[in-house]
């Protein structure tokens, strides 16, 4: 990402990078991503392949890119009257949509074309600021709530760690092991 | 991995693997992975690319394979006396060597190489038996462990969560809480 500007809203540069991102997006529903190229997604986006190049340096950090922003939250988590229950629903939708095949594939090419790690760091910040949402609201309910660290710890890292590196995935009872973990570890140093 | 036939040591296919193998890690120690290429590859092997296709379908499933290969564990886990200790001292050369460069970069290589999955779970497999070792040794001295699942879900996913996704790593003080959760963990469901 470090090759990109600032984008001022509605500006030339925010514009390119809204045509070309939709223009992988289009692709890759038509296409599979082996056949991507460059100077494809320029055709399709109606810039030329070496803006392309100089925004972005190659198709990997690209495809990083347009990942990152997939995998951003639309909105705050649903707020469900408790710690738990708020936890329990975001971690289960969090799940869903992280163990999915396109879910998959974006963490795989957030992952990628991220030499820096920016773009993960990206990933586990989105995250973290949905957890910080419920947190807060668990602080105004007066609930015991764990530091945000020990729920990346306990809940969110076991989850991306069995989705990218176990066989066998994570089912509904482990899910559920996880979720009670971090939510009774309030009491824990982070 | 599944173009790949099974190898019976000192076969063909062994001298195949291990000379091709070789080539990569020689190759990676001169340039930079974003020059190597097949051809490269199977001139200093000295088979031909269409040997390297055939096996191994394209260059990012070999770097994969190669990475695997890499991350294989070299010995049993040292014995310390105790399973704290034992868990400790893993934990500490576990994290050294997956967040050095060549770590991280090995990790990559066998996520990205790898549709089905195959690399990534035999990561994962490997720091599994390690832990099932340091975790039957103490069940001998009749310690109380917990489930090796506990401690993959508790010890291994934060520290390669960290590595993998968030920009400040983890220092000392935060692994030595990671050890002590999965150590104390003894009477938890697992």
């Amino acid at each position: 990402m470090s090759r990109k500007p600032m984008a001022r809203p509605g500006g030339r540069s925010t514009r390119v990078q809204r045509s070309v991102h939709d223009a992988v997006r289009a692709l890759l529903a038509e296409t599979d991503r082996d056949n991507l190229t460059v100077p494809m997604i320029a055709a399709r986006a109606g810039v030329t392949p070496s803006t392309i190049y100089r925004r972005w340096g190659d198709l990997q950090e690209l495809l990083s890119d347009v990942a990152v922003e997939r995998l951003r939250p639309e909105a705050a988590p649903d707020d469900h009257g408790s710690f738990t229950e708020d936890l329990a629903a975001w971690a289960e939708s969090f799940l869903d949509e992280m163990s999915s095949p396109p879910g998959k594939a974006y963490i795989r090419d957030a992952l990628i074309g991220d030499p820096d790690g920016t773009n993960a760091g990206q990933c586990s910040a989105y995250a973290a600021e949905q957890i910080n949402i419920i947190l807060a609201r668990a602080t105004e309910r007066q609930e015991p709530t764990p530091p945000l660290e020990t729920v990346m710890d306990q809940l969110v890292a076991p989850i991306m760690y069995r989705i990218l590196f176990r066989p066998d995935g994570l089912g509904e009872a482990h899910l559920r092991t996880l979720i009670d973990r971090a939510t009774n570890a309030g009491g824990q140093e982070g």
